[in-house]
Protein backbone atom coordinates (compact mmCIF):
# COMPACT_ATOMS: atom_id res chain seq x y z
CA UNK A 1 0.00 0.00 0.00
CA UNK A 2 2.98 2.32 1.13
CA UNK A 3 4.37 2.06 -2.49
CA UNK A 4 0.96 3.80 -3.33
CA UNK A 5 1.07 6.21 -1.36
CA UNK A 6 1.30 9.43 -3.47
CA UNK A 7 3.60 11.63 -3.19
CA UNK A 8 3.31 15.28 -1.28
CA UNK A 9 3.16 18.19 -3.88
CA UNK A 10 5.77 19.64 -1.88
CA UNK A 11 8.39 16.70 -2.47
CA UNK A 12 8.60 18.29 -6.18
CA UNK A 13 10.08 21.59 -4.31
CA UNK A 14 10.81 21.14 -0.68
CA UNK A 15 10.96 23.61 2.26
CA UNK A 16 14.23 24.77 2.81
CA UNK A 17 15.86 22.88 6.07
CA UNK A 18 16.58 26.29 7.78
CA UNK A 19 12.84 26.07 8.50
CA UNK A 20 11.75 24.36 11.79
CA UNK A 21 10.92 20.85 10.86
CA UNK A 22 7.63 21.22 12.72
CA UNK A 23 6.64 24.51 10.75
CA UNK A 24 8.03 22.37 7.61
CA UNK A 25 5.59 19.54 8.16
CA UNK A 26 2.66 21.78 8.69
CA UNK A 27 3.40 23.77 5.17
CA UNK A 28 4.09 20.64 3.51
CA UNK A 29 0.28 19.81 5.04
CA UNK A 30 -0.82 22.76 3.45
CA UNK A 31 0.54 22.84 -0.04
CA UNK A 32 -0.79 19.41 0.02
CA UNK A 33 -4.69 20.93 0.69
CA UNK A 34 -3.87 22.93 -2.39
CA UNK A 35 -5.53 19.61 -4.02
CA UNK A 36 -9.10 20.27 -2.62
CA UNK A 37 -9.12 22.80 -5.36
CA UNK A 38 -9.31 20.49 -7.95
CA UNK A 39 -12.00 17.79 -6.09
CA UNK A 40 -15.06 18.51 -8.78
CA UNK A 41 -18.37 18.44 -7.15
CA UNK A 42 -21.85 17.94 -9.25
CA UNK A 43 -23.13 21.15 -8.16
CA UNK A 44 -23.06 23.92 -10.93
CA UNK A 45 -21.90 26.89 -9.51
CA UNK A 46 -24.79 29.63 -9.41
CA UNK A 47 -22.51 32.65 -10.96
CA UNK A 48 -20.34 30.67 -13.89
CA UNK A 49 -20.92 27.60 -16.18
CA UNK A 50 -19.11 25.10 -14.59
CA UNK A 51 -19.16 22.58 -11.81
CA UNK A 52 -17.94 24.12 -8.28
CA UNK A 53 -14.26 22.51 -6.57
CA UNK A 54 -14.32 21.20 -2.98
CA UNK A 55 -12.49 24.53 -1.68
CA UNK A 56 -15.05 26.67 -3.28
CA UNK A 57 -17.66 24.66 -1.96
CA UNK A 58 -15.90 24.51 1.81
CA UNK A 59 -15.88 28.56 2.00
CA UNK A 60 -19.38 28.74 0.85
CA UNK A 61 -20.63 26.85 3.90
CA UNK A 62 -18.50 29.05 6.02
CA UNK A 63 -19.88 32.05 4.56
CA UNK A 64 -23.31 30.59 5.26
CA UNK A 65 -22.30 29.20 8.39
CA UNK A 66 -21.69 33.02 9.79
CA UNK A 67 -25.27 34.23 7.63
CA UNK A 68 -27.44 31.70 8.76
CA UNK A 69 -26.17 31.12 12.24
CA UNK A 70 -29.09 32.81 13.83
CA UNK A 71 -31.53 30.00 12.72
CA UNK A 72 -29.74 27.09 14.79
CA UNK A 73 -32.22 25.71 17.06
CA UNK A 74 -29.64 24.48 19.91
CA UNK A 75 -26.96 27.04 21.25
CA UNK A 76 -23.55 26.67 19.00
CA UNK A 77 -20.32 28.14 18.61
CA UNK A 78 -19.99 29.68 15.53
CA UNK A 79 -16.21 29.51 15.33
CA UNK A 80 -16.25 25.83 15.89
CA UNK A 81 -18.64 25.26 13.17
CA UNK A 82 -16.72 27.11 10.75
CA UNK A 83 -13.72 25.00 11.28
CA UNK A 84 -15.66 21.94 10.84
CA UNK A 85 -16.82 22.93 7.98
CA UNK A 86 -13.07 24.24 6.90
CA UNK A 87 -11.74 20.60 6.85
CA UNK A 88 -14.58 18.71 6.33
CA UNK A 89 -14.41 17.44 2.86
CA UNK A 90 -10.15 17.42 2.84
CA UNK A 91 -11.08 13.44 2.83
CA UNK A 92 -11.67 14.06 -0.61
CA UNK A 93 -8.31 15.10 -1.32
CA UNK A 94 -7.53 10.83 -1.91
CA UNK A 95 -10.93 9.79 -1.90
CA UNK A 96 -13.19 11.95 -4.75
CA UNK A 97 -16.31 13.54 -4.25
CA UNK A 98 -18.89 10.76 -3.22
CA UNK A 99 -22.55 12.57 -5.00
CA UNK A 100 -25.29 12.04 -2.37
CA UNK A 101 -27.39 10.31 -4.92
CA UNK A 102 -24.52 7.40 -6.01
CA UNK A 103 -25.10 4.23 -4.20
CA UNK A 104 -22.44 2.75 -5.46
CA UNK A 105 -19.84 4.90 -4.55
CA UNK A 106 -21.43 5.24 -1.28
CA UNK A 107 -21.04 1.83 -0.35
CA UNK A 108 -17.24 1.60 0.46
CA UNK A 109 -16.79 5.29 0.85
CA UNK A 110 -16.00 5.37 4.85
CA UNK A 111 -13.35 2.84 3.88
CA UNK A 112 -11.83 5.03 1.59
CA UNK A 113 -12.32 8.17 3.14
CA UNK A 114 -10.71 6.96 6.15
CA UNK A 115 -7.59 5.55 4.51
CA UNK A 116 -7.75 9.19 3.24
CA UNK A 117 -7.92 10.96 6.32
CA UNK A 118 -4.53 8.60 7.44
CA UNK A 119 -2.55 9.57 4.55
CA UNK A 120 -3.47 13.31 4.78
CA UNK A 121 -3.49 13.87 8.34
CA UNK A 122 -0.39 12.09 8.67
CA UNK A 123 1.67 14.89 7.01
CA UNK A 124 0.57 17.39 10.12
CA UNK A 125 2.65 16.71 13.64
CA UNK A 126 0.81 14.19 15.65
CA UNK A 127 -1.22 16.02 17.96
CA UNK A 128 -2.29 18.38 15.01
CA UNK A 129 -2.98 15.13 13.05
CA UNK A 130 -5.55 13.89 15.46
CA UNK A 131 -6.83 17.30 15.74
CA UNK A 132 -8.00 17.97 12.25
CA UNK A 133 -9.03 14.31 12.72
CA UNK A 134 -11.03 14.99 15.71
CA UNK A 135 -12.87 17.52 13.95
CA UNK A 136 -13.62 15.30 11.03
CA UNK A 137 -15.15 12.76 12.92
CA UNK A 138 -17.03 15.11 14.80
CA UNK A 139 -18.25 16.48 11.33
CA UNK A 140 -19.46 13.18 10.67
CA UNK A 141 -20.85 11.87 13.52
CA UNK A 142 -23.42 14.31 13.84
CA UNK A 143 -23.62 14.10 17.80
CA UNK A 144 -22.91 18.07 18.31
CA UNK A 145 -24.67 20.98 17.56
CA UNK A 146 -22.32 22.19 15.61
CA UNK A 147 -21.68 19.67 13.62
CA UNK A 148 -25.35 19.00 12.85
CA UNK A 149 -25.51 22.62 11.57
CA UNK A 150 -22.33 22.00 9.08
CA UNK A 151 -24.30 19.20 8.26
CA UNK A 152 -26.79 21.05 7.45
CA UNK A 153 -24.99 23.89 5.89
CA UNK A 154 -23.67 21.05 3.84
CA UNK A 155 -26.71 19.98 2.71
CA UNK A 156 -28.73 23.28 1.95
CA UNK A 157 -25.65 24.62 -0.08
CA UNK A 158 -26.15 22.40 -3.26
CA UNK A 159 -29.65 22.62 -3.18
CA UNK A 160 -29.55 26.21 -3.28
CA UNK A 161 -27.14 25.92 -6.25
CA UNK A 162 -29.83 23.48 -8.07
CA UNK A 163 -32.75 25.71 -7.20
CA UNK A 164 -30.57 28.61 -8.81
CA UNK A 165 -29.76 25.90 -11.34
CA UNK A 166 -33.79 25.68 -12.28
CA UNK A 167 -32.64 21.68 -11.85
CA UNK A 168 -28.88 21.06 -11.52
CA UNK A 169 -28.49 17.72 -9.92
CA UNK A 170 -32.05 16.94 -9.39
CA UNK A 171 -32.12 15.81 -13.24
CA UNK A 172 -29.43 12.87 -12.54
CA UNK A 173 -30.56 9.57 -13.72
CA UNK A 174 -33.28 8.45 -11.10
CA UNK A 175 -33.15 11.24 -8.70
CA UNK A 176 -36.70 11.61 -7.27
CA UNK A 177 -37.90 15.17 -5.53
CA UNK A 178 -38.69 12.41 -2.61
CA UNK A 179 -35.40 11.04 -2.43
CA UNK A 180 -34.41 14.91 -2.27
CA UNK A 181 -36.14 15.24 0.51
CA UNK A 182 -34.96 12.16 2.17
CA UNK A 183 -31.44 13.31 1.65
CA UNK A 184 -31.81 16.51 3.04
CA UNK A 185 -34.30 16.22 6.15
CA UNK A 186 -30.99 16.27 8.07
CA UNK A 187 -31.44 19.95 8.07
CA UNK A 188 -34.50 19.52 10.32
CA UNK A 189 -31.56 18.74 12.89
CA UNK A 190 -30.15 21.86 12.98
CA UNK A 191 -32.76 24.18 12.29
CA UNK A 192 -36.62 23.59 12.06
CA UNK A 193 -37.08 27.27 9.97
CA UNK A 194 -34.05 26.55 7.65
CA UNK A 195 -35.47 22.86 6.54
CA UNK A 196 -38.94 24.79 6.37
CA UNK A 197 -37.17 26.86 3.20
CA UNK A 198 -35.06 24.09 2.23
CA UNK A 199 -38.16 21.70 1.44
CA UNK A 200 -40.18 24.37 0.40
CA UNK A 201 -37.47 24.89 -2.55
CA UNK A 202 -37.77 20.97 -3.44
CA UNK A 203 -41.98 21.51 -3.55
CA UNK A 204 -41.84 24.06 -5.27
CA UNK A 205 -39.10 23.34 -8.32
CA UNK A 206 -40.94 19.45 -8.50
CA UNK A 207 -44.28 21.64 -8.76
CA UNK A 208 -42.32 23.67 -12.01
CA UNK A 209 -41.06 20.32 -12.95
CA UNK A 210 -37.06 21.05 -12.53
CA UNK A 211 -36.95 18.01 -10.59
CA UNK A 212 -38.44 14.56 -11.30
CA UNK A 213 -41.96 13.78 -9.48
CA UNK A 214 -42.21 12.60 -5.90
CA UNK A 215 -41.92 8.99 -6.37
CA UNK A 216 -40.22 7.34 -8.80
CA UNK A 217 -41.67 7.15 -12.72
CA UNK A 218 -44.10 4.24 -13.19
CA UNK A 219 -42.43 1.65 -15.36
CA UNK A 220 -43.68 2.41 -19.49
CA UNK A 221 -47.22 1.19 -20.42
CA UNK A 222 -46.98 -2.61 -21.69
CA UNK A 223 -44.01 -3.09 -20.14
CA UNK A 224 -44.20 -5.88 -17.36
CA UNK A 225 -43.05 -4.93 -14.14
CA UNK A 226 -40.41 -7.37 -11.99
CA UNK B 1 -24.86 55.66 -10.11
CA UNK B 2 -27.74 52.95 -9.43
CA UNK B 3 -28.61 52.17 -13.38
CA UNK B 4 -25.24 50.68 -13.21
CA UNK B 5 -25.96 48.11 -10.13
CA UNK B 6 -25.40 44.93 -11.26
CA UNK B 7 -28.68 42.95 -11.11
CA UNK B 8 -28.38 40.12 -8.16
CA UNK B 9 -27.79 36.80 -9.66
CA UNK B 10 -31.15 35.17 -7.79
CA UNK B 11 -32.64 37.43 -9.10
CA UNK B 12 -32.73 35.44 -12.47
CA UNK B 13 -34.79 33.10 -10.25
CA UNK B 14 -36.16 34.81 -7.54
CA UNK B 15 -36.67 32.34 -3.98
CA UNK B 16 -40.16 31.38 -3.69
CA UNK B 17 -42.18 34.27 -1.36
CA UNK B 18 -43.46 31.58 0.89
CA UNK B 19 -40.14 31.45 2.27
CA UNK B 20 -39.33 34.39 5.14
CA UNK B 21 -38.65 37.74 3.99
CA UNK B 22 -35.25 38.19 5.95
CA UNK B 23 -34.41 34.82 5.21
CA UNK B 24 -35.28 35.56 1.29
CA UNK B 25 -32.44 38.27 1.41
CA UNK B 26 -29.59 36.35 3.59
CA UNK B 27 -30.37 33.49 0.49
CA UNK B 28 -30.13 36.48 -1.79
CA UNK B 29 -26.99 38.00 -0.85
CA UNK B 30 -25.34 33.76 0.13
CA UNK B 31 -26.36 33.66 -3.91
CA UNK B 32 -24.65 36.89 -4.69
CA UNK B 33 -21.32 35.80 -3.18
CA UNK B 34 -21.32 32.95 -5.37
CA UNK B 35 -19.24 34.91 -7.59
CA UNK B 36 -16.43 35.11 -5.43
CA UNK B 37 -15.70 31.96 -7.36
CA UNK B 38 -15.08 33.55 -10.50
CA UNK B 39 -12.93 36.47 -9.12
CA UNK B 40 -9.31 35.40 -10.50
CA UNK B 41 -6.11 36.09 -8.52
CA UNK B 42 -2.53 36.66 -9.93
CA UNK B 43 -1.35 33.12 -7.84
CA UNK B 44 -0.62 29.94 -9.65
CA UNK B 45 -2.36 26.93 -7.75
CA UNK B 46 0.23 23.85 -6.38
CA UNK B 47 -2.09 21.70 -7.63
CA UNK B 48 -3.24 22.73 -11.20
CA UNK B 49 -1.57 24.93 -14.13
CA UNK B 50 -4.54 27.73 -13.17
CA UNK B 51 -4.63 30.38 -11.12
CA UNK B 52 -6.43 30.81 -8.24
CA UNK B 53 -9.45 32.24 -7.01
CA UNK B 54 -10.80 34.23 -4.52
CA UNK B 55 -13.02 31.99 -2.55
CA UNK B 56 -10.44 28.62 -2.86
CA UNK B 57 -7.87 31.04 -1.40
CA UNK B 58 -10.38 32.64 0.70
CA UNK B 59 -10.50 29.11 2.19
CA UNK B 60 -6.94 28.23 2.23
CA UNK B 61 -6.59 31.02 4.52
CA UNK B 62 -9.05 29.38 7.24
CA UNK B 63 -7.29 26.37 6.93
CA UNK B 64 -3.78 27.97 7.48
CA UNK B 65 -5.53 30.04 10.75
CA UNK B 66 -6.63 26.75 11.71
CA UNK B 67 -2.98 24.86 11.56
CA UNK B 68 -1.02 28.16 12.30
CA UNK B 69 -2.65 29.67 15.40
CA UNK B 70 -0.07 28.27 17.73
CA UNK B 71 2.36 30.72 16.33
CA UNK B 72 0.52 33.55 16.86
CA UNK B 73 2.42 36.34 19.36
CA UNK B 74 -0.71 37.31 20.51
CA UNK B 75 -3.55 35.67 21.80
CA UNK B 76 -6.21 35.54 19.30
CA UNK B 77 -9.79 33.91 19.26
CA UNK B 78 -9.29 31.54 16.34
CA UNK B 79 -12.49 31.62 15.27
CA UNK B 80 -12.68 35.22 14.98
CA UNK B 81 -9.31 35.39 12.87
CA UNK B 82 -11.06 32.53 10.22
CA UNK B 83 -14.58 34.38 10.31
CA UNK B 84 -12.05 37.65 9.19
CA UNK B 85 -10.39 35.54 6.32
CA UNK B 86 -13.67 33.91 5.28
CA UNK B 87 -15.15 37.40 4.79
CA UNK B 88 -11.81 39.41 3.63
CA UNK B 89 -12.10 39.17 -0.19
CA UNK B 90 -15.89 39.53 -0.50
CA UNK B 91 -15.82 43.38 -1.83
CA UNK B 92 -13.66 42.03 -4.78
CA UNK B 93 -17.06 40.52 -6.59
CA UNK B 94 -17.58 43.89 -7.44
CA UNK B 95 -14.18 45.90 -7.14
CA UNK B 96 -12.43 43.22 -8.52
CA UNK B 97 -9.14 41.89 -7.54
CA UNK B 98 -5.88 44.24 -6.80
CA UNK B 99 -2.41 42.72 -7.23
CA UNK B 100 -0.45 43.38 -4.35
CA UNK B 101 2.42 44.42 -6.94
CA UNK B 102 -0.35 47.01 -8.87
CA UNK B 103 0.44 50.65 -8.07
CA UNK B 104 -2.05 51.95 -10.14
CA UNK B 105 -5.25 49.75 -9.14
CA UNK B 106 -4.14 50.37 -5.90
CA UNK B 107 -4.18 54.75 -5.88
CA UNK B 108 -8.42 53.95 -6.38
CA UNK B 109 -8.45 50.75 -4.32
CA UNK B 110 -10.24 51.55 -1.29
CA UNK B 111 -12.92 53.81 -2.85
CA UNK B 112 -13.71 51.23 -5.53
CA UNK B 113 -13.63 48.51 -2.20
CA UNK B 114 -15.91 51.22 -0.77
CA UNK B 115 -18.59 51.47 -3.57
CA UNK B 116 -18.80 47.64 -3.90
CA UNK B 117 -18.76 47.01 0.08
CA UNK B 118 -22.29 48.80 0.63
CA UNK B 119 -23.58 47.01 -2.87
CA UNK B 120 -22.55 43.69 -1.68
CA UNK B 121 -23.41 43.83 1.83
CA UNK B 122 -26.44 46.25 0.92
CA UNK B 123 -28.15 42.95 0.41
CA UNK B 124 -28.60 41.81 3.67
CA UNK B 125 -30.85 42.58 6.48
CA UNK B 126 -29.36 45.90 8.12
CA UNK B 127 -28.22 44.50 10.97
CA UNK B 128 -25.98 41.50 9.22
CA UNK B 129 -24.68 43.97 6.83
CA UNK B 130 -23.50 46.19 9.62
CA UNK B 131 -21.76 43.03 11.12
CA UNK B 132 -20.04 41.73 7.84
CA UNK B 133 -18.95 45.02 7.28
CA UNK B 134 -17.33 45.74 10.39
CA UNK B 135 -15.53 42.11 9.98
CA UNK B 136 -14.12 43.77 6.99
CA UNK B 137 -13.27 46.83 8.55
CA UNK B 138 -11.66 45.61 10.87
CA UNK B 139 -9.43 43.05 8.97
CA UNK B 140 -8.66 46.18 6.87
CA UNK B 141 -7.76 48.25 9.75
CA UNK B 142 -5.14 45.25 10.78
CA UNK B 143 -5.64 46.84 14.88
CA UNK B 144 -6.74 43.76 16.25
CA UNK B 145 -4.59 40.41 16.98
CA UNK B 146 -7.30 38.44 14.98
CA UNK B 147 -7.09 41.03 12.40
CA UNK B 148 -3.14 40.80 12.28
CA UNK B 149 -2.92 37.14 12.20
CA UNK B 150 -5.81 37.11 9.12
CA UNK B 151 -3.31 39.48 7.22
CA UNK B 152 -0.59 37.31 8.06
CA UNK B 153 -2.45 34.60 6.43
CA UNK B 154 -3.50 36.71 3.93
CA UNK B 155 0.28 37.43 3.24
CA UNK B 156 1.63 33.53 3.67
CA UNK B 157 -0.39 31.90 1.43
CA UNK B 158 0.48 33.80 -2.13
CA UNK B 159 4.02 33.63 -0.74
CA UNK B 160 3.66 29.36 -0.43
CA UNK B 161 2.26 29.36 -3.17
CA UNK B 162 4.82 31.33 -5.36
CA UNK B 163 7.54 29.30 -3.59
CA UNK B 164 5.68 26.29 -5.29
CA UNK B 165 5.87 27.65 -8.39
CA UNK B 166 9.33 28.51 -8.31
CA UNK B 167 8.99 32.05 -8.83
CA UNK B 168 4.92 32.83 -9.63
CA UNK B 169 3.97 36.23 -9.46
CA UNK B 170 7.92 37.25 -8.50
CA UNK B 171 8.04 37.23 -12.25
CA UNK B 172 5.83 40.34 -12.48
CA UNK B 173 7.24 42.95 -14.41
CA UNK B 174 9.59 44.84 -12.31
CA UNK B 175 9.04 43.64 -9.07
CA UNK B 176 12.32 42.45 -6.96
CA UNK B 177 12.89 40.60 -3.92
CA UNK B 178 13.03 43.84 -2.06
CA UNK B 179 9.42 44.67 -2.76
CA UNK B 180 8.96 41.43 -1.47
CA UNK B 181 10.50 41.66 1.63
CA UNK B 182 8.64 45.30 2.01
CA UNK B 183 5.26 43.80 0.85
CA UNK B 184 5.01 40.46 3.32
CA UNK B 185 6.78 41.99 6.28
CA UNK B 186 3.30 42.72 7.86
CA UNK B 187 3.66 39.15 8.74
CA UNK B 188 6.06 40.23 11.59
CA UNK B 189 3.23 42.19 13.30
CA UNK B 190 1.36 38.97 13.80
CA UNK B 191 4.31 36.43 14.00
CA UNK B 192 8.04 36.67 14.33
CA UNK B 193 7.95 32.63 13.69
CA UNK B 194 6.10 32.81 10.37
CA UNK B 195 7.64 36.21 9.11
CA UNK B 196 11.34 33.91 9.64
CA UNK B 197 10.00 31.39 7.62
CA UNK B 198 8.70 33.57 4.95
CA UNK B 199 12.00 35.83 4.76
CA UNK B 200 13.62 32.30 4.40
CA UNK B 201 11.61 31.09 1.19
CA UNK B 202 12.26 34.96 -0.09
CA UNK B 203 15.57 34.90 0.61
CA UNK B 204 16.16 31.56 -0.98
CA UNK B 205 13.60 32.15 -4.01
CA UNK B 206 16.29 35.12 -4.66
CA UNK B 207 19.43 33.15 -4.12
CA UNK B 208 17.87 30.56 -6.14
CA UNK B 209 17.00 33.14 -9.25
CA UNK B 210 13.36 32.36 -8.66
CA UNK B 211 12.62 36.27 -8.08
CA UNK B 212 14.84 39.19 -9.41
CA UNK B 213 17.96 40.27 -7.57
CA UNK B 214 16.82 42.38 -4.25
CA UNK B 215 17.57 46.24 -5.64
CA UNK B 216 15.79 46.97 -9.35
CA UNK B 217 18.18 45.96 -12.17
CA UNK B 218 20.44 48.78 -13.13
CA UNK B 219 19.54 50.23 -16.54
CA UNK B 220 21.52 48.21 -19.33
CA UNK B 221 25.31 49.60 -19.54
CA UNK B 222 26.24 52.35 -22.33
CA UNK B 223 22.67 54.01 -21.44
CA UNK B 224 22.81 56.84 -19.43
CA UNK B 225 20.85 56.42 -16.64
CA UNK B 226 18.47 59.22 -15.46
Amino acid sequence: MDSARPRPLAEANPFPETIDPRLRRQLTFLIEADRLKTVLRQSPLAAADRRENDAEHSWHLALMALVLAEYADEEIDLGRVIALVVVHDLVEIHAGDTPIYDAVMAADQQERETAAAELLFGLLPADQAAAVRALWDEFEAEQTPEARFAKAMDRLEPLLLNWMARGGTWRTQGVTADDSRARKAVIANASASLWRAGKELIDESERRGWSRPGRPAAPPPGRPSR
